[in-house]
């Protein structure tokens, strides 16, 4: 940690505020230069109080040069990690395809669209049951009835199965029937219920928040892991800009950036990063081309009526269409689908 | 709601997305354009089911003309709407002031900032005992043992009390021993906790989510007032932008449009928008300049070793300071300190 | 365009507005629903004012349904455009690369490196000769000797080149010595530069501004087609977003925006948009891969001694690597290098 | 300037980093740490090329301890700056009121404005005779004329005149007509403009980007001082944001970080920044209570037909209610109107 001292700071202060880092057990490096003086700390930074520091008279500012997730970091662990869902897995040598209808509707049209994805070469069945919805007057989702659904489903399909978990009850109900709980954007810092989902040994798919940093993600990342749960994917789904062209805006940097800074399978989701279904697929194939381990695409039986996102929902002949054209990109990536 | 058909739609598909409009009940009105198809929608949209209505092929886009939140909706109730804290009062004619700690850190510390903020005019004794953290290795709050010295010192000075809740589990706690239920920026579309909030008779305080838009955050406003609590207040604490000068930007126009939508009270909270101690102050009295019914002020005894956001704390002697500068600006806003 | 009355509009009102906008030729429908009253209107709209009807007392807002642009349209001329530049072309069926250094250093650096590029299949050589930079005491460009060394350069490869201009008068100044124009994002919406380039026959690159809506952008574009040059080629070179992982946030969803939009090539600059060299590659391919019809690379002979933008450029053998490993992506995506 | 270097980098690449920065007539101070280790730079930067150790291999980041801005810098001219546009001031005891239509649109309004403006209180008369419209269809200001009928408006009623500037050529013309000069958000980095703005003596309105941050607008401020200009007034008109209920963001913090690392004036355009006339009070009064040294506001006398931007500009009779009510803010900040 570096410290930026104030213009002018007394020699007085600095040195009490280095005889207080000191007595702390860390080392302190004094650098004076013509306009500002700066204070490297060396040491286990766990000894000192941060918020101290910062509030100190003579500090200008702090600049923290490492990161604070240990877990989730790739410099603790440089190989790419990879974990199973049930049959399938999610990792560096294969393309995870995530897809189903944005909420559960009934158990005849989830049947009917786990077929049909599952033919097109998708592993995992995603389906909502709890649906955070912006307004209360909006259909909330079938709760326990559509969890029941997707064990059916996968029970007939073998399919593995995706859920989206809202509340500790919800994480208790989800465990019982289903095979990776996922965390929503609108509940990326919803701490509780990191902590609840890291109490568990269920995969987990940790959708990134609407404005959230990267840094910020994986110190959510790290709050799952933290609990002993180390099966944790990050899933871009688009951030929160200026720009409405496009419901939000698809951070496809963010996976190299990913790629960089953590271990962790990273899976792309351009359904809703978009909300519009003919940018699925361009934007399918540039996540693959720049190193994402698998996809989250929304598929429905009958797109038109669907309950909750029809706009960016592909149906079963656009699927298929989209999955032949994303094969070619797969291979040339190096992957198998899971 | 307005439905922009796409160029060139036939007139078959038109009268068929008419007929199962009009099926549904609703009256409709066509207008053609030279370019454009213009079909408007007359009744109750509940009716319907929009997203099929988004996804008919004939359909470019959906305008809605109207709110989605109604209890909240100032066209609905016109007048400003207030109420009781335990013996204060937030609404149209008071100025209320929220100071204390960012976190509870000891009974003791509670007690002596509740006296230095009591003896200023604040009314309300703010102080956080779950503190969500964006990393899981920072102080995480005293939890009951926070809410009982809540408690105490309410008893011991008479103000009222108001206490972050993260959880169904918090809330429960937090009922016992505060006032006032306040829901964090990164849960304001946890929309679990916002339900469980609504089901209690106790006054809330919703922050806006880190990059919320004003009609998300009436809408999650909502979520609780259908659940039957009415006593909800807003607090503007800044929003997400690219510029990094301040830890937020805050949004003072928000206070106006507020002002205008909904007839809640508002509190803007300058300190966690700016995270900078000297910014307090003048944001503080534009606050009030612009229409806000309280503020949210962060003290401590001792900013320097605060265990959580010290560096944007007034100690006593700076909030006396601002407290004495703000009550110009009180009266010419035709307000008295609650 | 639909205008949404304000509730509780008189019927007098209504009627005095329909008057007006009905004697200035056009023809109006009128829907009244329950909750509001929408006029849409029929015909030639550039006949009324605008902005006198947005500021008419009994209008709420107005809702536009056409693009303001029609030059750069694609409902006008569905068919994607191209042009040539100088003995290479941009256009549908080609991957234009642009590469050279940010700025041109002296006349042996850039030869040099337009042999490098020109080697591993770039047509076009890009190369600042003036400047814009955040501070006044940064390098600002060689300016007119920076051009004739674009031009020596060309003579010498056969490449093609391109300059960004600042003012009319680099604008004259590049004319006479290079083959594309650029314009960059700080002065997308510098109009007066846009009517100068407007009235060359000369192609130009308009890169997206800093924060520029794709509407915006395309706009941008329409003030220099209006002029009588149709040889626009867009660039998307990243957003400026709250992320500071990244330099900007590159959008690639843009490029699928627009290609719905508009006939327009579309260039991607992965160099700058992320600022950091090993993101090049990945996000090159994405581009690739979601549609793009070039790409704008940095590269540099010595990156570790750059004058400008260093961190961001490849070195020689870097780029010979990234090459190779496009081409398999160019092929995919049905085009040849140009 | 304090380099981080990269982990495990070897002690050889340090030294070779080391050796080179000396070599150039710099000291450095190197901080092992256990995870990282640091070199602080100390001495005069601009003799190193910051690029070039940017993308030394061995560096992990460069952070920037000092600002590039120096004569707009508080740091070094630590005394609130001010000066006379005509017979009015601009400064710290001062509140200017910049009042007019956005467009002039002939000479009869311009006259008519502007002495409603005076009687009021206002001492600059604001209006636009070359307007930047993002459409290149929309209405494009009056140019020379529209600067005549400010030179009129002028001598008729000893008001001073600003205009905002968009090229070099108009520049030159308005130099003649009016008494101070604008750039526009969309020009503030348009460098070649603040070149010429800065040769000129005359005082300067620099309003704020689209999305700059205070550090690029102050470097913009810069390029106009250190041609030899220093009057220079900052203008903070909204920034852009996700947020739609506004035009723009109001930055009202912005005030306050300006008033920290600038000792030029700060006048704010609640106008422009909400597009929303019954905004224009609450924020004016906002401005004033948090410290700006003037205001911008827009004043029509017929709204509903002003060809640009109607819906934000106040009518007389509303101009005179506002200005009544900002007097006692006025008066409560220790200023005058000037």
């Amino acid at each position: 940690m570096i410290l930026v001292m104030k213009p002018q700071v007394s020699e007085d202060s600095l040195n009490s505020l280095v005889g207080e880092i000191e007595k702390a057990g860390l080392n302190t490096h004094i650098s004076k230069g013509e306009e500002v003086t700066i204070v490297g700390l060396v040491g286990d930074k766990t000894k000192i109080d941060l918020t101290a520091i910062e509030a100190h008279p003579a500090v200008d500012k702090v600049i923290p040069v490492t990161e604070s997730y240990k877990l989730a970091n790739k410099k603790f662990h440089p190989e790419p990690s990879g974990f199973a869902v049930k049959d399938t897995f999610i990792g560096p040598d294969t393309m995870t395809i995530m897809s189903g209808p944005c909420a559960v509707e009934s158990e005849e049209q989830l049947l009917c669209i786990a077929r049909a994805v599952k033919a097109q070469g998708a592993t995992i069945l995603r389906g909502g049951a709890y649906k955070p919805r912006t307004s209360p007057y909006s259909f909330q989702g079938l709760e326990e009835d559509g969890l029941r659904y997707m064990q059916t489903a996968s029970k007939e399909t073998g399919l593995a199965t995706i859920c989206e978990v809202t509340s500790a009850h919800a994480v208790a109900s989800a465990y019982k029937y289903v095979d990776m709980l996922q965390i929503g954007a609108r509940n990326m810092q919803n701490f509780e219920l990191l902590k609840e989902v890291g109490k568990t040994d269920m995969p987990v798919l940790l959708k990134r928040g609407l404005s959230a940093t990267i840094d910020e993600w994986l110190n959510a990342a790290e709050y799952i892991m933290v609990g002993g749960n180390t099966k944790v994917a990050l899933c871009e789904r688009g951030i929160r800009t200026y720009e409405t062209a496009t419901r939000n805006t698809l951070d496809l940097s963010a996976v190299c950036v990913l790629k960089e800074r953590t271990h962790l399978p990273v899976i792309v989701d351009p359904s809703h990063a978009t909300g519009v279904r003919s940018y699925v697929e361009p934007l399918a194939k540039a996540a693959i081309a720049c190193g994402a381990d698998g996809l989250m695409i929304e598929v429905h039986n009958d797109p038109a009526h669907a309950l909750s996102d029809g706009p960016q929902s592909l149906d079963f002949d656009q699927f298929a269409s989209v999955m032949t054209n994303l094969k070619p990109y797969i291979t040339l990536a190096n992957r198998k689908l899971s």
